[in-house]
């Protein structure tokens, strides 16, 4: 597998596009379209948050289809909390994009971010498909990256080539979000922010679905800015078989090479959200080793990861590796507190449960400097690990945050 | 029932202090003791954070005794992490406050508030126990209310007079913790940060267990400052009898009417540490009615006093109740979202799903602007209410979270 230029589009047959419609009141670019120009296979997966927005509806709905080409999306308005008059939009938004591409609704899919609880002006969207579709190409991957963005930074993209066989396959994504991220739940399908990923790769629907979950399982799902769950998290993967590959229909080598690779892209973009969190001046790696179980591990690293004391102390470089405790505790998984061990970077600050010997928090500190911080937590009680990826907490969180819908 | 002036001392045969003993470095009080003259009936509940700090496992065990005089705390060192060593040291507290008050060591609680994984300073404490035994006073209960505190920029002190039949009974109480609070989880007992309750109510250990959780159910437990659990939570209750009443041994009219006023004193203090909240310039109280239980009511008010992205628009004035919904949805219960209306103190923002004919951001503004905003959702599924209270998230708190141990 190696690292590529590009995004959205990197693989074979895709083109993408970003304008400016008029929804975002900064005149941003606000409107983004990923087209393939053969069928495709594709899986999505969608936030649990109960208050589903109008587009997550849609797209759940547009899913069940065999076979997709495109996905429009857009920011500045979530289409949430607007009745049946969102759904309606939300329909509209993907059957106004079929018919400008010649292709069925039920093969488009459609996803919002943005203010929720503010009618969709779905006219400006209507005027401005014909102008979208018009300017789809290979190099419009950036446009669509930066059309979709909210309140995040820079935009982000990824790509990677990996060998399945005698057949180059490639895989390309961008993602947005940096605000209410906190995706996932337990059990059921989960999905997070917006992510789009598209393949050459040619796989059964069935395949590519099992292959979506593994890879959110350890990227988007281990993520949280703020620990509040978007009412709009979606992602979406569309596979189009161009790169000639023997389709994959089970789950022998060429699966598992596939899946290594779409974790490993998904792994990338999740950490580039958690780096541009809102407000965001550090990125913490909080690795959990030693679990009862994978659920176990995912749980105490994701637990730790919304700690607002532990994200305010990273803030300030204050190794108080107290609160890591305290968060790991608090998770409700049953562990040995005495056989616990907490390390800050490399300092291990926690030895089976009390202050290891040779911690200073003087050398401490140097570990809370760098851009990324690590913490690791040894649970000792078993053989399962987990990564969860947030960013500090910041003034500037605040700030942004207390001044959103005015 | 009525309110009267008083804390922890305002029920008959209770003297508090509080004393300098220099744990603190700002060189403010820090070791408290409340007593009773005459053995009484006591319960407690504590954290169920996994992370348990040395004096809530003490205390654990004391507590398992038929009677109580004293409780002993310390502010400035939680006691927490500190393996075998913070153990002895729990105990050793408990002792020396029994051995100067001529008690047995299982007749005193000890609790402790400060940094983790820290190791206390023992000898400070046991150099200072006489004086603090010898200081103890009716007037003390400010004293004490005073010491306890770390964060808190103010004491909480509240007392009630109840009539349970022809006797006047009397519960007075104080409580501290304005930071890592998010008491309680969902089915075993559980507390929240420090609440000493003093009653000279005659009444059975069993009953007095019973009214301490259903008081606790609906106040201690319904606060969130940060949505960190601590790891030295605890709530106590000593009940004298000095009043005279019949002693309270079942689930009769003098219980009910007991439980009320405690309910009522808990629910006082509980608002005060949510008001004191890190950083607070607002309170927010979260009412949530048509619930399908009284479990489901709670979740979601709980879920919604969780939310960043809504306590940091609460600070800014700004009516994004867009929040609230995708809280409220991500509670992970089941509900109509079509049903659903939010109310911003008195204007209606959400009705069954949707805007509120008539809403105005403009008007829903002058909602935000008082010093307790509230926040009211009807799910329409049910007859069970609840209401949890946090505070609004400022620049402050962050200033106050990244320096805290430094």
């Amino acid at each position: 597998m190696i690292i590529i230029k590009g995004g959205v589009t990197a693989a074979k047959g895709f083109l993408a596009n970003g304008v400016r419609c008029g929804i975002k009141q900064s005149g941003r670019k606000d409107l983004a379209l990923l087209y393939s120009e053969v069928p495709c296979a594709a899986a999505a997966s969608f936030t649990t948050n109960r208050f589903e927005a109008s587009p997550v509806k849609v797209s759940r709905l547009h899913i069940k289809n065999k076979t997709h080409q495109a996905v429009i999306v857009n920011s500045g308005n979530a289409n949430c909390a607007n009745g049946k008059d969102g759904d309606n939009k939300a329909a509209e938004m993907a059957a106004s994009a079929g018919h400008a591409l010649g292709l069925a609704r039920h093969e488009v899919l459609v996803a919002s971010t943005g203010i929720i609880g503010v009618p969709l002006p779905i006219g400006k969207i209507g005027k401005n498909v014909a102008g979208l579709v018009k300017g789809l190409s290979k190099k419009g991957a950036g446009a669509f990256a930066e059309t979709i963005m909210t309140t995040d930074t820079v935009p982000k993209e990824f790509a990677v080539k990996v060998k399945l066989g005698s057949f180059v396959v490639t895989i390309g994504g961008a993602c947005k979000g940096v605000g209410m991220i906190y995706p996932a739940m337990k059990t059921e399908k989960h999905a997070t922010m917006l992510a789009f990923l598209a393949t050459d790769a040619g796989i059964s629907k069935r395949m590519l679905e099992e292959a979506l979950d593994e890879a959110i399982a350890d990227s988007f799902n281990m993520i949280s800015v703020d620990g509040d769950m978007s009412t709009n998290d979606a992602c979406f993967i569309l596979a189009n078989g161009l790169a000639g590959n023997e389709k994959i229909t089970k789950k022998g080598r060429h699966y598992l090479e596939f899946v290594l690779a779409l974790k490993f892209l998904s792994l990338n973009l999740a950490r580039m959200l958690a780096a541009d969190g809102e407000g965001a001046t550090k990125l913490l790696e909080i690795k959990v080793v030693g679990a009862h179980s994978k659920e176990n591990a995912r749980g105490v690293a994701r637990k730790i990861s919304t700690s607002n004391l532990l994200k305010c102390a990273i803030y300030g470089e204050d190794p108080n590796w107290g609160r890591v405790a305290a968060a790991c505790g608090s998770a409700g998984i049953n562990f040995n507190t005495d056989k616990t061990d907490i390390y800050l970077g490399e300092m291990k600050a926690l030895s089976n449960g009390a202050i290891a010997k040779g911690y200073s928090k003087g050398k401490a500190r140097k570990f809370f400097k760098p851009k990324t911080v690590q913490i690791t937590v040894d649970l000792k009680s078993g053989k399962y690990s987990a990564t969860a990826w947030t960013c500090d907490f910041s003034k500037e969180y605040v700030a942004i945050n207390s001044e959103y819908s005015t």
